[in-house]
């Protein structure tokens, strides 16, 4: 008997609202909505979110990833995609796509006045690092030397 | 500048009506849409894949990867998932996962009378086998002597 079910409505999984950002980033996403989708389904070699981002928040800070491709699928509502392309909104049905290592960051803003939810999967690697693209924002995920951790650009703890 | 957008939306791309496999299996799946959604955005660690099943058709045959988890999220219409669980319906805003390795073989069925419509996303590993898990299927896909073809089970050229 499989532990974690088949199939599911991702709406009825818990939302939880956290980031690993130190302020002021922190409070540029939350609140939001995450719902951990690819682990009630028993998934570990692919992360799967359903995240939900209030009007005025960002899903995260402008960053790319050094070996996870991210995949971004549009349920509801608008969000701007910001790259080094410039800016493009996204509605539902419009889908993105981000390359490991391609160096150019992203991120989706909510500029809208209602709620916009997406879909994010990405392949998990545990050689990933993120690198944060804007000038102002000093951080750093996962750096070899602080596996899983969030630092500064210098590698220091944040 | 980059050679793949960064977005689009994934009906503008076009469909494609293509399986590996041979008969009688081909016409259970044949005709389908197929946008190769991962390969326009330039994503290569994971697979993306917008199908679109007819009335009458399945997905696949039911199957499960030993390398590759798999995530579907149901886009539009209804869907029959076959499972060990047994059947299940899936309906739009409804997605299912299939951890690697799991032995628990899944395909999805349309006996509605219109089009279903998934995304299926995977990770891409290059040690990745499919094995079938109905009697009457005699197929295995990229075993270890024959990467990336179909086979019978006993690693024969289908």
């Amino acid at each position: 008997m499989a532990v974690q079910p088949r199939a599911l409505n991702p709406q009825t999984l818990p939302a939880v609202s956290h980031t690993g950002y130190p302020e002021p980033y922190r409070t540029r996403v939350l609140p939001r909505e995450v719902r951990a989708v690819g682990d009630a389904l028993g998934l570990t070699r692919i992360g799967v979110n359903l995240v939900r981002v209030l009007p005025g928040k960002a899903s995260s800070m402008r960053h790319w990833h050094t070996h996870e491709d991210e995949f971004v699928y549009v349920l509801e509502g608008e969000l701007v995609l910001r790259t080094d392309a410039g800016e493009q909104i996204l509605r539902a049905g419009m889908c993105a796509g981000f390359p490991a290592a391609a160096g150019d960051g992203h991120h989706l803003l909510n500029r809208s006045a209602a709620a916009a939810a997406f879909l994010v999967v990405s392949n998990r690697e545990p050689e990933d690092t993120a690198h944060y693209s804007d000038p102002d924002v000093d951080l750093m995920w996962s750096p070899p030397q602080a596996r899983g951790r969030m630092t500064r650009r210098d590698g220091t703890p944040c």
